[in-house]
């Protein structure tokens, strides 16, 4: 089954695996007229960029992108973007010892069941590498909202048992975990310090906000903002959980508590008191600021030994080789802030067509 | 822009109001020879059915459904199925008031934004009848799972600070909230009681296990089992927050903790030693129970008073009439098990194609 | 596999056997605001009713449209528009023979081997009755068409080998072929009558002209206007050929005597001297009329001696009892017009995020 | 709007532009486990290539495929397969000067009123250099196909009067035009070298066979085989008209001799007396060949002198500089076949979930 797009009218399909000769992706349904670089492009890879820390995998990967279509003097021209990232920094070796047996907490053994086999090579089609293409295309979408005065900010919540107590955005570039909290950043150094240590890993959680999005966008059904959200988020790899606004912890709320209380706005528009909902109100955007959160997991590649089995059922113990994140979540942060944006911007596009007014403005004579 | 739908090869589009004539749905793409008769349907629309206890709103409605379509002798014969339940029991009266202001919690503002004016009798598109056509559809694919040996199994897990502490199904139907633990709902009960006396509502979780689903289904990028397993849960109205296994927990959680080990399983298969994922690796089925959690908020609809705005955006005092069930989540159960097995349904057709020697066991001659 | 929706952002789904409860349509994705009543409707409905003439079946169906949901206050509310008509006249007992054989030239045999058995009443699905969902959706289309300006007018060109030779659309309702030549629907009368004699039947074609369609609508690639409009004719029963302004007749025609001469048109737009191309170029519309023409072959059911093989694969000699038309095409031109207008619907909702100026003219501030 | 992808299980998505860096596809959704190479594909591109005789434009490009992921020891793994073909030839100095008026039958002015702008290098998007991705991921199709015995093979039936009356499938390769008939194609060489004298083009009609197709294949309603077919066949640029079967002569045919009596055919199956039909009843393969044609206009660029406008709307004349060919059809011919190959294979891929049986076959326990 065709699995490797996503969106509606602003659709991307990725491609790629982490040892073949790159990834890449297809963006298309995004309308012309709006100016695009590779430079644009470039700044979103090399926020997910590894090697840029100690707290990161050594491996050197330029991850350059090289736009091979849909633009024209300077501008999108409506026609699919075709963006390409060569794969530089192979290192097969490190692998071929898990084509025999079936990593825990990795998808060898599913990959095995799903197709019969897998290419073994660095986890093949779900590397971390596969985001490449989700943050490629995110940056195209993230410059169209911003033509129209949406922004989105996505960073660390908390690493491990480290949260943020303050926000200082601008703090994000300052540490290698894109916390806004340079206290907090500091704690989580040292704790993952200790689980380096013990050949182990860490979890966290990452918080994205946008600003300046309309009220009006989403469907009120099955394609609600929030539920695309989540399955952008949850299609994201080792996010297992995913709340918007208050979320998990509406369920021991009150309804006097959880309400937001509608207030007048400025210039006869309307505002919220609160924003326990997260900035949707059925499915559709009520004004507010977006707010929303994923759970990623440890990473599953850990060098402490573990029980599992071979391609033939029986038990052995083994250890990850290789050089692996001890925590995802820093380098995730722009794949969640990528995702938000294609989904927003779809919505966007989505809502063009929601009432016949819009229709008239744009084909009445 | 079309947003009734879901699913890929087996699809549903539901529609209706709560104050027109009806709700219903065509579930497209079901295999022909499943035997379905109004009766399979029937009972699961009765376990969403209001008026069944003091703690749900006594709005009487049979909510009868109608096979207009796609079965023979029968037998589904692989074209459309659609469903029909009248609405029978209109009190728009109730409701006449809430066309001059925007209710907090709910989606009033947020349609007049989108659409530039809405339906208001009883939320209209947004109204909790939406889900009828689910559980109709959900009702299908349920049996279509069951003749694969694939069982659901939702049932409520928390009410406000009430949580269960013991797991015995055959309870979930002997209290009014589907708790598998009769001592938490009657602390559930208590709890509630007492809310209602404030006027006041609660949130709560719904938990889904399903038993029996083959390895190796889902796909490994955006149509990743969980991921739409979490736009499935996050489409129903009230839900703020989705966990796949351990969920939001895998932050605090490290590698050495949170890997699943793969053990010798019976008879040449694969098995997990602990099942902290949840079921799914790299977004495909591992053979283990699929466990998810959906967070749903309190009932915005409370008669205490609140503050909001009118149309025009003058402030208002508040208080929402019409009757209301204190706690939505024992009604939401059959809906969070009828989007699980509408996604699991589609998946399982989906990955008929996922290999050469399916197709060849298919076609080949 | 889900096969019963049509188009992308206005999105029908139809469904209903000949003879089961009913047939009907969900439209999906229509904006909101668009006045419409069932009367709008009804009246596409007539058009393609039986019984009207000599020349068509006299099962008689009044075909009565009822709209469950969607509408509000005699507008769209921007939600699924759910449509249904009863059926009323079974006449089982007239098809009950043929369960046991295979009519030449209809789906019998195709649909047992697809599902492994057929609901042989009436054609089952692939009744003619299954177009009724068409042309209640393709109403609502041509009603939001008609507020930009933009109208379709199908009309009969040739039955058998009796061609139009003049063209006044007005003489369509006065003869019972929906002809716009009195004197062709003349000596078509007289072929038909000739060959219902031998218990025969006719082919014909259908020509469509859609006048006020802007320019820019379709799409350079998969999406291009006549590739939607070719699928979606071929997808009616019974039609055999498609052709896009000349058609098949380019086949022979060189680039100068093909090629339409662009000219300035009036206030500064551009206009061509002749319309070979039936006002697509590249898959996108040229301000043109489109023109193009369907051919529908003879009806399949004929009462004259046919060879088929039975369910067992003898050979036997049958005779199709039942009323049928002698030809299918007059019924089938309000099909057409209406297939045409739920492309060109989509198209315009397409077509609104095309471009970044018209996403501004929507979402800027 | 997204209208680069074509086909729903076995989806492919094309981009690139004559001028730019490249042209290319993503195959979506193929089967883990079909042996593949890049020669398998690159045999069907050299069919499609320029320069092979005088009859086509003498522009050399190697059009050679690279796989940048999907394969994995010489067999596809089920995940997207990225074909890149790097663009070599350009001569952008050719088309600079029209980039300030409309050429008449192509896509510049409908370009430009859907984009606002366009990329006037050698037809951009709307290149025929567009197809090279459809035939790759066609290829892959047609291999995928082969290994169930289904054969597809489309040639060229007539170039302008001259059609072929034998048919000698050996002879396609041996004359320029692919026709299986050597007086033909000899008599078409003689033609098109008077047309070219006269710096004019020719049309001309191609023919697809299938052979081995199984009964059972499509859909009954809007995804009927031969409504996707002909969107497939009319979604290639030139292309005009389409017929099944009979096409276009079913106009005047009778329900007698139109009708395909069946026989008993061998091993207990059930054949067709004849196939006017050309292989699908009621939108379903019948397990006869399957026959359909495609009418494709002259080349619209042409050296004689044409009348057009500027972009400032003055009327004035133009010849069309650079080197094409006076006829399309020959390299369209692979083009057709590709585009019948995608379609049968994601029929294929839809059908495993057709019935139940089908199901349990690989799902059951």
């Amino acid at each position: 089954m065709a699995g490797s797009s996503f969106g509606n009218i602003f659709r991307i399909t990725t491609w790629g695996e982490s040892h073949g000769a790159g990834v890449g992706v297809v963006v298309d349904g995004c309308p012309a007229g709006l100016p695009l670089s590779e430079q644009d492009i470039q700044v979103y890879l090399n926020r997910r960029r590894p090697g840029q820390s100690r707290f990161a995998t050594p491996r050197k990967e330029d991850d350059t992108v090289e736009i091979l279509s849909g633009i024209f003097e300077g501008k999108t021209t409506g026609t699919p973007i075709s963006l390409l990232v060569r794969n530089t920094s192979h290192r097969s070796q490190d692998y071929s010892e898990i084509a025999s047996y079936y990593r825990p907490g990795h998808a060898d053994y599913t990959f095995d069941s799903k197709y019969g086999f897998r290419d073994y090579r660095g986890g093949g089609r779900s590397s971390g590498r596969e985001t490449i293409g989700r943050v490629a295309a995110g940056a195209i979408a993230a410059r169209l909202l911003e033509q129209l005065g949406i922004t989105l900010c996505a960073y660390t919540r908390s690493i491990g048992p480290v949260s943020i107590s303050s926000f200082d955005p601008d703090e994000c570039d300052r540490n290698p975990f894109c916390m806004p909290d340079a206290d907090a950043a500091e704690k989580a150094g040292g704790y993952l310090r200790q689980l380096m240590k013990e050949k182990n890993s860490s979890g966290g959680i990452i918080e994205c906000v946008v600003h300046g999005l309309p009220a009006g966008l989403g469907d009120p059904v099955f394609e609600k903002l929030d539920a695309n959200l989540a399955k952008a988020i949850l299609s994201i790899g080792a996010v297992k959980g995913f709340e918007m606004g208050d979320g998990m912890a509406v369920a021991q709320a009150t309804g006097l508590t959880n309400n937001d209380s509608f207030l007048p706005g400025s210039d006869g528009a309307v505002t919220k008191a609160t924003n326990h909902a997260g900035g949707v109100l059925g499915g559709i955007s009520d004004g507010s600021p977006l707010i929303f959160r994923a759970a990623v997991k440890p990473t599953s590649s850990i060098a402490a030994l573990q029980q599992t089995v071979n391609k033939d059922g029986a038990p052995i113990t083994i250890s990850v080789k290789g050089r692996h994140d001890p925590v995802i979540v820093p380098r995730a942060v722009v794949v969640v802030e990528c995702m938000a944006a294609l989904v927003l911007t779809d919505a966007l596009l989505m809502g063009m067509s929601a009432r016949m007014d819009y229709i008239k403005k744009i084909w009445g004579k």
